[in-house]
């Protein structure tokens, strides 16, 4: 890529970022009367749903304060941060230190999950609005968090789900990955060499040959049925860039390697020939995967696809991996993007076709995209001398 | 319809389910080793997972049951039965009066849900299982066991689901209308009038103009956000049937008449007027519904209307009640039936290509098709004399 090439795309993250994404959150998110943010946005920024979804709440207040503290200290920024950061506090906390997954929204609690993923996104809220408003006791406590989530992040019985003898133990991708991503962004000033080689000697274990499987028993081996064909290509190309985030500050040629052809991998096993776009879940046999919603084209592995893609091609200056960003840039523009109200849509069939007009719901925030645009907008204006 | 018409199309029924569907089931669902049924079939029978789903042991249960007693008293189907029923009792239920949700092929438990709706159709085994082979305790056991249910049914705190401060108290179409199945089925020597009364009262409470809800309050309002204006068509549509089989008991001529309705307007309001079929979820004001699968379709909605409609026929004599029919069988015929291997395909994206080739899975197995072609089979074969 040419550098006048890279800078046109560079200016069109930032448009896209600064003038079409955050825009739209900034505007219709904010609950004007109990504080924090609705996430359930419908295709024009109306609250089609008041319940407020932690995982997206503590994602936002996340996205404000990294962008308050790298990219510039606005004060509107600082503020969507503290009225999310506040309204946790004060709502989605329970005394034994779990957190709730849905609150209505005046702070009542709604459904609590029996999994571990809002503390972990509750985490990383507290450590960066903490690091933002350089306020040394969130950080602390984000990180006595994290130390909490690990002495749960493998047996979830401890969080409430119970442990059948049925049940073939086994590991998820989505924990190591995301125990990844805290250390990165959590502990940030503590030797966690040992937990870092922990995960990545677990993550390891998930990558059998060309296939990266999203269940894996705790030996290694691949298990029965269809949770142990399961693939789930956004998840690995994620873990992907996790895993390069890490490496790079540990020196790890090794997992840098592998990271990056977990994400080739992931992309060709992935990617539908037929129709274009990534399936949500891939059964590595070919039998039909039991989700319904398989086969289905969501943003969110697209917009962790165009970030990893671009950070092999920094990395490598391999055309190939030029090429599927490029691919991964065109399915987005083709079907994500809303030029009349911003923000990007979620959901489209296998043939690409939208399914759903909202852009904020239960599992869709003020995370994926702007991450994805601020995290390729750094990249490009760092790229590597030695590089393409 | 002319008699030469039914006729046919009772011989259709007929042949379709003792040719195609029960035969797929009676010859790849048996496990020779443990016992029990495989319900996860891929589409020629292949098993392609060993995990036992308790929903559809009991359902199968049930329907061979059923076919021995009223049917034909086939050594085979009895032996089916018996096979299933034998694993549910040594393996499916806990000390106290819970069922699990899904078992490995040897019996040990996997996942235990925090609804009710396993033990309801335990019940239903062990009933229309004792009831086949004139066993009267395990009658009683059923009956004993719809009591505790009807206990739980509408305070799921008792099921180990939280009830938090925030969540909007609701009732939910699925239970008044399983309770009114579990009456038909299980409570057939008892009198039940004050709680057919109750359930009658709690099904009207979700019937608003011509849009029958999901979730309603308890006095009977609409409730905010996205489940608050979900319909689910197949639903109503299956509810429509069992309160007429109900009121035709306790001859409620005002819950025929509502329920006639109900199924029409389902029928109104969940067709795709674009792609044609059943739409899965529906938001009334035109939101797009949460649930990534609201517009695909899937054969249980279809095979409920199937018979609905034909019940709705028989008693009014209604053309449009006979085009709905008929409209709903050219779906199914277009879409669901496979020549090849038999058993019905379950899922179908929007435009109605499948999407799924499995004839069984963790929610589909020997129960919605032959039930529906049993009781429209036996329903043409005692066609109301004044009829058309």
């Amino acid at each position: 890529m040419t550098r006048q090439k890279r800078e046109q795309l560079r200016l069109r993250c930032e448009h896209e970022l600064f003038e079409r994404v955050l825009p739209f959150w900034e505007r219709y998110s904010p609950d004007p009367v109990h504080g924090g943010h609705f996430n359930n946005l419908d295709r024009d920024g109306t609250v089609y749903d008041t319940t407020k979804h932690i995982w997206l709440q503590a994602r936002q207040v996340w996205m404000f304060s990294k962008l308050y503290r790298m990219v510039e200290a606005r004060p509107a920024w600082r503020s969507i941060a503290e009225s999310g950061m506040n309204f946790l506090i004060n709502h989605a906390l329970r005394p034994d230190g779990r957190v709730y997954f849905s609150l209505a929204c005046d702070g009542r609690p709604i459904y609590q999950q029996r999994k571990i993923f809002t503390e972990c996104f509750y985490a990383m809220a507290l450590s960066e609005y903490g690091r933002a408003i350089d306020h040394a006791a969130h950080v602390h406590e984000a990180a006595r968090r994290v130390e909490q989530i690990w002495d749960w992040a493998y047996d979830w019985s401890k969080v409430g789900r119970p442990a059948l003898s049925g049940a073939a133990p086994a590991q998820m991708l989505a924990v190591p990955m995301m125990l990844l991503n805290l250390i990165d962004e959590v502990m940030v000033d503590t030797d966690c060499s040992s937990e870092i080689n922990d995960c990545f000697k677990r993550i390891r274990l998930h990558v059998q040959g060309n296939h990266t499987f999203e269940f894996i028993s705790l030996d290694g081996r691949q298990l029965d049925g269809p949770n142990g064909r399961l693939m789930n290509p956004g998840h690995v190309i994620e873990a992907g860039w996790f895993i390069q985030h890490i490496a790079s500050r540990t020196q790890d040629l090794s997992m840098t390697a592998l990271a990056q052809t977990m994400i080739r991998d992931a992309q060709a096993f992935g990617w539908d020939q037929q129709h274009g776009g990534l399936y949500y879940f891939v059964d590595a046999e070919g039998f039909s995967p039991v989700q319904l919603e398989w086969s289905m084209k969501l943003w969110w592995p697209h917009s962790e696809a165009l970030y990893a893609h671009l950070l092999n091609y920094a990395s490598t200056g391999d055309p190939d991996d030029l090429a599927s960003f490029q691919k991964i840039d065109t399915y987005i523009s083709d079907h994500f993007i809303d030029l009349e109200h911003g923000e990007w849509y979620g959901y489209c069939d296998r043939e690409g076709r939208l399914t759903h007009r909202f852009k904020g719901g239960p599992y869709k925030g003020c995370f994926h995209v702007p991450r994805t645009l601020w995290l390729c907008w750094q990249l490009l204006g760092q790229w590597p001398e030695s590089s393409h």
